[in-house]
């Protein structure tokens, strides 16, 4: 039996969406149980038998500072929510709520594994292989050094094996052009430490990689800053939305246009899907003791059962086990005094 | 009469495109010139009355180190195009050859406006109002410091100010966050500086932007560093390959989806059209004592006419003396001694 713990008062949608999720979830996963956590009030009406209502006196707004969030409301939803993994009740903890005090409330909770100095924020872009690539960080961290990025590389090869079943997937540095010359201090650096590691056989380490290469999914991950990953998924779904957006207008420009609209709507339809951002909903939080997933704000319920399967996917495979395990045989590359932490400013959404 | 300067043997596609739009260039354009810049034996075929051929011994190939470039082949078809302006005999010059020796020779000849420490690229994306965002910088700096991205502001407005004749264009600062204390250190301050500048009327400065804004169109002008500009650049890209890939791949699925697709095409073509990269080529290289323009490498026949037209329209309308008397206007905050400059690593390709 896997246990997870809902954070049912996240999101944009509380309650209305993260509830209905959950009891398509449960429906699918009979070994699933789940900790229902927020108001009693807002999660009375829900009632199945391999959940249980785990009472929260307060939510952490989607506008709140990191601060409020971990300092005033200590009995939010989101904090209670990460306290059941804490505590081992369960398996891992899903939340649609503000990213920056998900980060801050998990780290806090939590802790950081040994050799890791920052979690970060991994997602799933989808590509044209058909499949996806997990980009990390997504916002957790502004100016990152070699030695975070390097950890980064670790810990998204042990997510995406366990994920995907790739045993040795391949790594890319996200860089402004595939020569090793190319890029900052800090990237030239980095590039360094991949391929150090890459020696070792702790990664299979494919090169600089470029932003087009998400997309192409050139390699299983991407890594890069939290800033950078930021505007480059941003940046995705605008166009994502352009196009769309476009499309739609295109085609209800006029009668002849709105006939063709019936006649490719299928194909159109089948495109959508596959490019579907929905499906690959369910952001892990890595580098934490203990496993967090982190859904989007806007997550309707599809998307948001996305994240519980994410979750559950993860928890069933050991995903912390095999981190952890990862980052203890980097642990020479990884010394500590390698890395200088500096607190950056976590994205409200990533 | 407005001469321009072509590097004619730079590009993917060296002479075949880049004279084929140079007559297209001068079919549409009665009051232009053209200096045409390359190996005599590559050009000799082309004739036309406005058209003189500038015979150059050596050509930058899209691989060569930028020392080699700059250092190694002082007679290049890139370099006696740039020559030119210098001299005055063009008042623009455009190529589509390697951007990081482009850049170098550029600064190397040209040298770099007062008040300004490193020109910047910038270029324009298509938004979902139709229109273009203009972004930069595209990669000709990484590292950028606060002041830096001050300039780039400027610059900017300037140029758009020129080519889409909006007085006061607004400018985003490309950050992962909307609020004020969101970024690195180097984004906040950016930011402060950005806020001055509105202040003292030198910017129309809107605030803070994410990377879905470049595409939503919501400012006219969005500054980041370019490295950044340059993974958000080619993530779009991507984003945009994949998604037309996909709809080549559905539609020609079965015969039912050819079928549809021969319904849908006209409206797909339009859409098409108006997301067309192509339109939207020729990027601005800012800061230089004269006008450079890059075209993207890979630009077939109607892109690269794009990069004439838009080198046409900048000399046509002074862009030069425009972005000098911002610069100039803007110089208490560009003090000298504000920034630091440390040479980044270019792009090879933007």
């Amino acid at each position: 039996m896997i246990t997870l713990a809902v954070d049912c008062m996240g999101g944009d949608h509380g309650p209305r969406v993260t509830l209905a999720a959950c009891r398509q979830f449960l429906d699918n996963h009979p070994d699933a149980r789940l900790l229902l956590v927020g108001l009693k009030d807002s999660l009375q009406s829900f009632s199945h038998e391999r959940a249980t209502v785990v009472p929260a006196t307060e939510v952490v707004a989607m506008d709140d500072p990191v601060e409020i969030a971990l300092r005033r409301k200590k009995d939010s939803s989101m904090r209670v929510a990460i306290q059941q993994v804490k505590d081992g009740t369960a398996a891992a903890a899903v939340s649609a709520g503000n990213t920056g005090a998900l980060m801050a409330i998990a780290r806090y909770i939590l802790k950081t594994l040994d050799g890791i100095d920052r979690p970060a924020i991994a997602t799933q872009m989808p590509n044209a292989q058909g499949g996806a690539t997990t980009v990390l960080d997504l916002g957790a961290n502004v100016d990152c050094s070699a030695e975070h990025l390097l950890q980064f590389a670790v810990m998204g090869s042990a997510l995406v094996s366990v994920l995907k079943g790739v045993e040795e997937p391949t790594v890319g540095l996200l860089n402004i052009g595939e020569e090793i010359i190319k890029g900052s201090e800090v990237i030239k650096k980095a590039g360094e430490l991949l391929r150090s590691a890459a020696n070792s056989g702790d990664l299979n380490f494919y090169g600089n990689v470029e932003g087009n290469d998400i997309f192409k999914g050139t390699v299983d991950i991407v890594v890069c800053d939290g800033f950078v990953g930021n505007v480059a998924l941003k940046a995705s779904e605008g166009v994502a939305s352009m196009v769309v957006g476009g499309l739609k207008q295109e085609f209800s420009r006029n009668i002849l246009t709105k006939a063709a609209a019936i006649v490719a709507y299928p194909v159109l339809k089948a495109l959508m899907n596959r490019m579907d951002y929905r499906r690959y909903n369910g952001a892990a939080l890595l580098g934490l003791r203990g496993l967090v997933f982190k859904s989007h704000g806007s997550a309707d319920t599809m998307a948001f059962e996305q994240a519980l399967n994410r979750a559950y996917d993860a928890a069933r495979n050991n995903l912390l086990d095999r981190v952890r395990t990862r980052i203890a045989h980097a642990a020479p590359l990884l010394a500590p005094g390698n890395a200088q932490p500096t607190p950056g400013a976590a994205a409200t959404t990533y």
